[in-house]
């Protein structure tokens, strides 16, 4: 019989239980990202992201594809996207600040999907209109921006915006003619009673990975970063684009952003203390202290004497997944935390430092970005 | 048990059987078209169309509100369209000749969808690609301009361009929305085997009929001139405007053209005998001669003595629906045919007349479509 901890379940639109990545390359029958395949990466990179060398991007598929063509001259750029379903916190731009290192190393177009369609479509508050998440798709733009893309390089696309809704539909209803409501059902867990939208979208969600080739008149490798739930759209799709002429896009999968921050248990606790990304310095403080799920133990006494647990601290998981990049002085924290030489109260003030100086920094190029949004939504032709 | 006359079905994609429409007006659940109202209509356009009066037009949803509204100074506009499969026939003009009319009766604008998408998505030859289709849609175009539609009120949208694609897929996420698979699967008789495409498209087709309300920002009311098949979608989306805060379109149901002009059976014999708006004198002539189904004697004296039926003759028909808006004169052919008095050459040789003269004019009109079409193909904003 299953154990409980096997029964998780990964779905663009749910994630259950506590997901168990070595089990989910085999459900999903992606490939790890193996030290093979990070040197031949670091070949071209001199460096490797500190997200790959910790395993925040765990899993591949195509990959050694992709490096091929690329080594025989065959750019590729990059796809990657957010559902717009309200503000941002930091976890939320994992995947971007990965998309933009990418995009330096190896001076890769980026697109950015914004999908205001599907976050309607699948809201949970009925009265909610798609306008209200247009307007999250445009403020979560500036967050994005704010990453540090080349404005040269990076467009934007909003799904339902009628510039950038005209490119795609077209070629999604290529991609949908080829995709059966049976297909649909068993890929992402519709019913009869799930809305045709909810059953369409996929195949708006598989149109970037093919739009530049279409807009070029030539195909072009692409390279998707993102979060493993958002596989199975691309598990779905990767089989129709050969059969429109097209490369299948290579996948790189990052972990799920709850999880990386959540101290390692999943709990309601996240809303509470999530960090948006236009949080004051104040409110950070409080939350970390107030919120911050601890690894330390009860008393100064037992702490000094036991040790605490980096793996279940919400600080610790968030320098490690995000503000501190350096691995001597992530290591350097484990062990002090982990001896008991480092107390709950550094570690988080530590961490509180990391944060305001990070926000502070991205809330200027917020303010920014707020100049330059047209320069990075997509026109065409 | 079921006789077999009773076992016809109608959906927008089949037609199957002998379409009997006192009972379709029944299974569909609309209203037929009755003296009381064809004399409202005729308070307003002083004339009634022979389409009117000959029940080539036979059934409504919601007609009377439409006037209610009209009486009381709420203009409405006109919505129809077509999948542009291939080149048109005579048959095709049906429902645009009428549209014209009560454009011209009501000084209505009229909007006219052309689904590329959706000939492409239930298109038979798998090798057909969507462009194939949208080129089809230009060809059908210039066929519709040339009934004499009033360039300043009427607009073309072409599903698949990007133009028209980004304006409606905005509108059709909300209308899909609030449409499950489930309703799909019974309104259209689709199942899991169905693209996910063809699914959604009915929300693509629902969308013109608030368009022109979305555009301007205030409620106007809509109406459908549409060939019966296509009552499905709308009965669907009826529902779904109003929760949209739109009104319900009002319908006015035509027959289906191939029973119209087939000399009352349902064969095959169609795509021989169909007179596209391309032909030649000759080739009408030809067509005429050889395929258009009798309904006169094998013999001259059994004629003479027993009468042609003009009821199953495909001439008579062409003459009914289309070519001979005269009733007087339309009724004498009927008597002199029916009494054996009118052979089924002469019948013919009237008919050829009739065809080629609007041929002409058609053809003529057709041309000078070529340099019009860029003022009736929609601009938006």
């Amino acid at each position: 019989m299953a154990k409980a901890a096997e029964q998780f379940k990964v779905t663009p639109w749910e994630v259950k239980g506590k997901v168990d990545y070595a089990k989910l390359i085999k459900q999903f029958g992606t490939e790890p990202l193996t030290d093979d395949i990070l040197n031949r990466i670091k070949k071209h990179t001199k460096e490797l992201h500190f997200m790959l060398r910790r395993k925040i991007f765990f899993s591949h598929r195509d990959l050694n594809w992709l490096l091929n063509e690329y080594e025989r001259g065959n750019k590729f750029f990059i796809y990657t996207g957010r559902g717009p379903s309200g503000p941002m916190h930091i976890g939320h731009l994992i995947p971007f600040i990965f998309a933009k290192w990418l995009q330096d190393k190896f001076t890769a177009e980026v697109w950015i999907q914004l999908t205001d369609d599907e976050k309607f479509l699948f809201r949970k508050e009925h009265n909610d209109e798609l306008e209200k998440f247009t307007s999250f798709a445009y403020d979560n733009a500036l967050d994005i921006i704010a990453v540090g893309f080349d404005p040269k390089k990076t467009h934007f696309i909003i799904d339902s915006l009628p510039g950038h809704a005209g490119l795609q539909y077209r070629e999604a209803v290529k991609i949908a003619d080829r995709i059966t409501v049976s297909t649909a059902k068993a890929s992402f867990g519709f019913t009869d009673a799930s809305n045709i939208g909810q059953v369409f979208f996929t195949s708006i969600q598989a149109v970037p990975a093919i739009l530049p080739s279409v807009l070029k008149g030539k195909n072009i490798p692409c390279l998707i970063p993102l979060g493993v739930d958002q596989d199975p759209h691309f598990r779905v799709a990767r089989d129709v684009y050969p059969k429109l002429g097209f490369y299948k896009p290579a996948l790189i999968h990052g972990k799920l952003v709850e999880g990386l921050l959540e101290g390692g248990k999943m709990s309601a606790s996240m809303p509470h203390s999530a960090i948006w990304l236009t949080d004051t310095e104040e409110q950070v403080r409080e939350k970390i202290i107030k919120h911050a799920f601890s690894g330390g133990r009860g008393s100064l006494q037992e702490h000094r004497k036991l040790g605490g647990i980096p793996e279940i601290d919400a600080s610790f998981r968030w320098l490690q997944a995000f503000f501190e990049p350096d691995d001597k002085k992530l290591q350097k924290i484990y062990k002090d935390y982990k001896s008991g030489k480092m107390l709950t109260s550094e570690l988080k003030d530590y961490t509180i430092k990391k944060v305001n100086a990070f926000l502070k920094e991205h809330q200027k190029k917020r303010e920014l970005a707020k100049k330059q949004i047209d320069k990075f939504l997509f026109k065409c032709c």
